[in-house]
């Protein structure tokens, strides 16, 4: 039998030459890189039994009939990286959905499948991202195409340069009802599964995202001059405040950072006048990340007061949790236990996805696979052979044993 | 009789227009803005019955003999401002010193007294500062004239064009037998004074001063990803340490900042990786200094353990605390009395001055203006005139009343 965890790596390890020069990969959309990648992911459509088309929104599609009337189950991911990312992030699951179908050879399916290999997911190169998804689900704001990256040539210009069509993108969202759902297999991103000491899990809903921006107005002062008492420290508000949105994130379950944050003046001997910081809270389920969000204005009117400092917040953005749909997540336990002997857990996805977007058109569902030390966007990012072998043949198992609802 | 306060006010006001272009007062040392500067305090100084001169080192002199044989009392401050700083720091304390000489008219004296307008107290334009009173208390390096401004002309240089002299600067160091000690009149720079209520204030000591470089190595990570307690977060570490080292601060009565915190890769959505930051202690008694800079590596230690972190600290720097004269300050506590009719506070100098150079020559006080919201090195910088007037009768009342040491 075939090791298809080998032929995997074997294939990642090839098209990750697909890249700018440098560490890592670096493959922005609808560039040469792009190109080169297309004709290798082409070929792997190809040994998978299927008809392979592009779409006008620069999607690579491969697509495998099933019985006349049967629905259509999508699987996809994207063949972008970020700049000096790695080698497994979004292209890892265009690779193992053909590999699932390689794996099955001429077995008739129960529907007709599509792999799908978006060009955007990562954003990078324009300010906007799953123009490919958004096309299917019909949710694509033109406006979009009249972004330009640094050189200044637009999204427009580069898709239809790539052999795509911004004005034929309209015409690409697909018939909820012939749809059957949009599976994605992708890289964790994350450590939990490396903890747990299991090679895969099954996602349960992609985590929704609020972000806030917070100003702490102090007052600048002489390190020696301005005794302790009387000091008016936004860097002390700021601590006070990193550590509080720690501690309520651990006590509501979710996950919440401050990132970023900026002093000023930020010089050795002057008591801080000034900390402009974001905090950022994920949650798979939107009334957690709400209470949380809505705690944090409290938190910061005691801060000030304790600091006698000023702390604004603000709210800059929100994007709703995607629950990933339960019949499929179902399908996806059974199949790793038949591939794996193992029951698989369960987890959050704190990364939006592909799948972010095709919720929009049908229901979603995402299987991760370890990856080492949880690290992702760098070269060192890696998963084992092994382990896509597994998720492989899970997939396999899934599609055969996949009944399309009535 | 003269309202002295009005004087000083009046004199500040126009000495501020030698200065650069743009808000506040920004005066280097050996440029034209100097020149104008000189050229000013040489009016005071005449008035004020000294005979004026400029030494090797750039510091203009006026002095006015005392009985034969009497030592000689300094009262000094610097010429020199901050880029865009204020009309009071520095320059306050030569104009003040003058106008107490004149204010007591041709009464004769218990001991000849200079007024030394130091050129470089703040060490804007070359990377080293103090250089007049380290000449007069023969601490000064040769070494330092080699250094350079931005435009790449030398210390040494600028000082010749002056009218100074660098090989001269060895011949300047005092014979401590004959000084009696030395007096500065400065702007508190703080906020004590004018919480309390005060005028005027005497100053213990200048306060050592130590530095400590922190860096916080921990692990970047997606802040969706990676659940809080898998966390190795730099900046979470960074704010228990920045509110551990407040409260020690205020537990050991001495002052603690952290005024420089960089944040890497400081992005909304990244676990921070690593942190640098700043510690500087202020004290004006060195065991107290030494105690808390102590207790900083266990601190340290038991923040990296909570937080699964690598807290490294490096000591960078460390100067003892100069204390004050018992006499002098003494002296100068009875002439406050004497001229406000009230107790002075003591308090300590946070900032170093040109005090703390010349206590390698002779025994330094010094004594504080209480100054508008504690700010200084800012345009805003601001003593009242009357304010100033009862620094000009203290201090005349102290030179009248001084009785030299047999």
């Amino acid at each position: 039998m075939q090791d298809w965890g080998a032929v995997a790596a074997k294939r990642l390890e090839i098209i990750a030459k697909a890249s700018e020069p440098g560490p890592g990969v670096t493959r922005l959309p609808f560039g040469p890189e792009h190109e080169a990648a297309l004709e290798i992911m082409t070929e792997w459509m190809t040994a998978a039994g299927c008809n392979v088309t592009l779409d006008a929104a620069g999607t690579l599609i491969g697509r495998r009939e099933g019985p006349a009337g049967a629905p259509t189950l999508l699987i996809g991911s994207h063949q972008d990286s970020v700049r000096l990312g790695g080698a497994f992030d979004g292209i890892m699951g265009v690779a193992l959905g053909c590999l699932a179908l390689e794996a099955l050879g001429d077995q008739t399916l129960p529907c007709s499948v599509e792999v799908l290999a978006f060009a955007d997911e990562e954003g990078v190169r324009f300010p906007t991202a799953l123009i490919g998804p958004r096309a299917l689900a019909g949710t694509l704001d033109p406006g979009v195409f009249a972004m330009q990256d640094k050189a200044g040539v637009s999204l427009g210009a580069a898709l239809t340069s790539f052999g795509g069509d911004p004005e034929g993108t309209a015409a690409l969202a697909r018939d909820p009802a012939q749809i059957a759902g949009y599976l994605e297999l992708h890289i964790e991103q994350g450590p939990v599964l490396e903890a747990a000491d299991k090679p895969l899990g099954v996602v349960t809903a992609i985590s929704g995202i609020e972000r806030h921006r917070v100003t702490i107005i102090g007052e600048a002062g002489h390190a020696g001059t301005v005794p302790m008492e009387m000091r008016h420290d936004a860097l002390l508000a700021a601590s006070d405040l990193v550590r509080g949105v720690h501690d309520m994130a651990r006590a509501h379950g979710i996950r919440a950072t401050v990132g970023q944050l900026d002093v000023s003046p930020n010089v050795v001997n002057a008591i801080p006048a000034r900390v402009d910081l974001t905090i950022e809270i994920r949650a798979a389920e939107d009334p957690a990340r709400a209470a949380m969000g809505a705690a944090l204005g409290p938190l910061c009117a005691r801060i000030a007061t304790a600091t006698a400092t000023q702390v604004e917040i603000e709210k800059t953005y929100a994007q709703p949790a995607q629950a990933c749909d339960a019949a499929l997540r179902e399908g996806l336990t059974a199949a790793i236990r038949k591939a794996t002997g193992e029951a698989a857990p369960e987890l959050p996805s704190g990364a939006t996805h592909d799948a972010s977007a095709m919720a929009d058109l049908c229901p979603i569902a995402m299987l991760f696979v370890r990856c080492k030390g949880g690290i992702s966007h760098n070269p060192a990012e890696y998963a084992s052979a092994g382990d896509m072998g597994q998720a492989v043949s899970a997939l396999a198992a899934f599609l055969s044993d996949y009944v399309p609802k009535a």
